[in-house]
């Protein structure tokens, strides 16, 4: 497997461009993304569990329950979320982009993101399709450009691909997210496209999309707030020329494996990226009696707003950890919990079988000063573990979401 | 009903007191706290639900299960929780103040606050006990000395005490509390110390307890942590003279009265007291199908960070909302709920049946401006009601949690 350039444009088949239509005031900041297909795909998603859905949200549940997909439209700004006339607004943009590009608007998936119960005005998206279509590209400067139009309070763009093999045929996978608040996926998350072009049955694609979320973006958190509006879908164009993987044989787990490469990766631009963020947090846990009990250990401790803050402040106060354990709805042997924290600065053990140990506080506040800090808890109850992903808690979380609005 | 002065020492038999002894550095931060009942008393707590629970926890748990308790005490600075000899140092405590006071050690409670996972000495204790025993008092002024002393990052003492009739006998009921972060109870809560001259068998004070801390300090949240020290405590001296309350009769329907309307004084003082809050937050939830889907979804609400970021901000981001109620794991319907904004300055409603209305920006900023804020949703699913209350989410925070051992 090789990592790549060129987001959602890797794959083959795959051109994606974004503009400025008009929904954001601001002229500079790109609002609509376009990625287009040049034959029809599989395709897959897994959406937000709140039950307040943006009607993105529920167009595109339905149109993924048959039929195969040439486009995602996408725009930023609003999120077409509790609106009575919510759908409409939501067909409306399908039925836009599809008399643009010749499509059926039935093979068109749409997103959206912004404020929530703000009305989303189809003319600037009207105005917007021609110049959005005309500028379509397969170069990884189409797949920037739709990574553009997508972000919101995101400060930088977040994009992966990789090469791999499949039967002597090289294939491509990648994907761009936006994601910076409201960051608490359950079942899916944020706004995640990815495109491949290695062949995969519908019914595949699903079972790994919904396999991989569950160690990658479910195991994600900026602020504890699951979104309306999270979707994360897959489109296969199958133009790599591989015979098309309908089982879970082993050219699925190379497959897998590819999709995970992806999606941890945007998981940690997202985490890392996180409102305010300063630091990426990444919580390993090992040593758990089952899968479960990992991860909601790994969770438990990157949600807590006392660790986020204490990390922000690179102080080694590790009995909030012990506490997050504690809360975090597993049963754990807490006198045998040992804490440490590890940076590209060093490592610093500082609980042992559930109590504190003498600790270097000078080595422990270098460690955290890092960018990217791992918080290594080991349970000696079993041997499954779990990887969590989240930020540190700053000023600039609470300044960004005391004013987002206006 | 009658609210009157006094916190722990209104009711008659009890004294308290509070002084420096050295557990903290800063002499002028009392840390040590007594509270002392002339007669044995019938008691009853609750206590955290975290599995790392502090030490002084389970000294709390075992001595409650039988006999009566005269006195409890308690040090802030110092959790004694994650430490090896925890439990060793908690009986050290009782042993101390039972040695001074005459008393048998299984008749003292305990509890500590402060950093997990640092060592406690004992030597303080030892030399402070004699003068904090000296100076116990039944006035309103030993209840405020004991108060000072179990503050951390509180910003402002926490008291609350009524009188109230049974069968001709007045009966008084008061307590102080602390909490300000790390604020999330589960069953029981921060530290609360309850005292009452009512008599009330064990079985009942403790069936009153915990059937009141399921609508009021479990209502309550600061920053979604669960402690590891959360303990609240009830002793009862029966010094009234009423005929003790041995049944869920009449005289036990007013007990509960008095009891409520100090925890709930309590557990607004404690979530308008939050670390950094500049405004208390009371989500009151009306139409729910059932109890459980209506106190989910009023702490859902004061729960998430977006919404505590907006109120900061004076936002009516009402979206934020649906969304904390979309997430609240409550089936709901959410094309029909209400929401509105209340406080001294006004209401405004921002939306109604799931989608927004056109509302005064000018006047939700008025409304949004004030010290306390009620959030009002309304689901129309059924006839159930709950409140929460909770805090907004400032730099202030961040900032208090960023360097807290330091």
């Amino acid at each position: 497997m090789k990592q790549i350039q060129g987001g959602v444009c890797a794959a083959k088949g795959f051109s994606a461009n974004g503009v400025h239509c008009g929904i954001r005031p601001t002229k500079t900041k790109k609002d609509l993304a376009l990625i287009l297909s040049s034959v029809p795909c599989t395709a897959a998603g897994v959406f937000t569990t709140n039950l307040v859905k943006g009607a993105p949200v529920v167009l595109c549940q339905n149109r993924l329950k048959g039929g195969k997909v040439r486009a995602v439209i996408c725009n930023s700004g609003i999120a077409n979320t509790c609106n009575a006339d919510g759908m409409e607004k939501a067909e409306g943009m399908a039925a836009i982009c599809a008399k643009e590009a010749g499509l059926l608007p039935e093979e068109v998936l749409v997103a959206s993101t912004g404020v929530i119960g703000q009305k989303l005005p189809l003319e600037p998206i009207a105005d917007g399709m021609a110049g959005l279509y005309a500028g379509l590209t397969a170069t990884p400067e189409g797949s920037d450009a739709a990574e553009a139009a997508i972000m919101t309070t995101d400060t930088v763009p977040k994009s992966a691909a990789v090469t791999f093999e499949i039967q002597g045929h090289t294939c491509a996978l990648g994907g761009i997210a936006k994601g910076s608040g409201m960051i608490h996926p359950n079942m899916a998350t944020m706004l995640v496209f990815l495109t491949t072009d290695c062949a995969v049955s519908s019914e595949m694609l699903q079972k790994a999309l919904s396999t991989d979320v569950q160690n990658t973006f479910n195991m994600t958190s900026v602020d504890g707030d699951t979104s309306t509006n999270d979707t994360c879908v897959i489109l296969s164009s199958g133009l790599a020329g591989n015979p098309e993987i309908v089982s879970e044989d082993e050219d699925f787990a190379v497959f897998m494996q590819a999709l995970n490469s992806v999606t941890v990766a945007l998981c940690r631009q997202i985490a890392g990226d996180g409102e305010g963020a300063t630091k990426l947090l990444e919580c390993r846990v090992k040593g758990a009696l089952e899968d479960l009990a990992a991860k909601k250990t790994a969770k438990s401790v990157i949600c807590s707003s006392l660790v986020k803050a204490a990390m922000f402040g690179e102080d080694a106060n590790w009995g909030r950890i012990l506490c997050a354990i504690g809360y975090a709805g597993v049963e754990v042997d807490v006198s045998k919990i040992d804490v440490a924290f590890a940076s590209d600065r060093g490592t610093v053990t500082v609980c042992e079988m559930g109590s504190g140990v003498d600790f270097s506080e000078e080595k422990a506040s270098e460690v955290l000063s890092a960018k990217e800090i791992v918080i290594d808890v080991t349970l000696r109850d079993g041997d499954a573990e779990a990887v969590a992903w989240g930020c540190d808690l700053t000023y600039d979380y609470v300044k960004i979401n005391g004013d987002y609005r206006t």
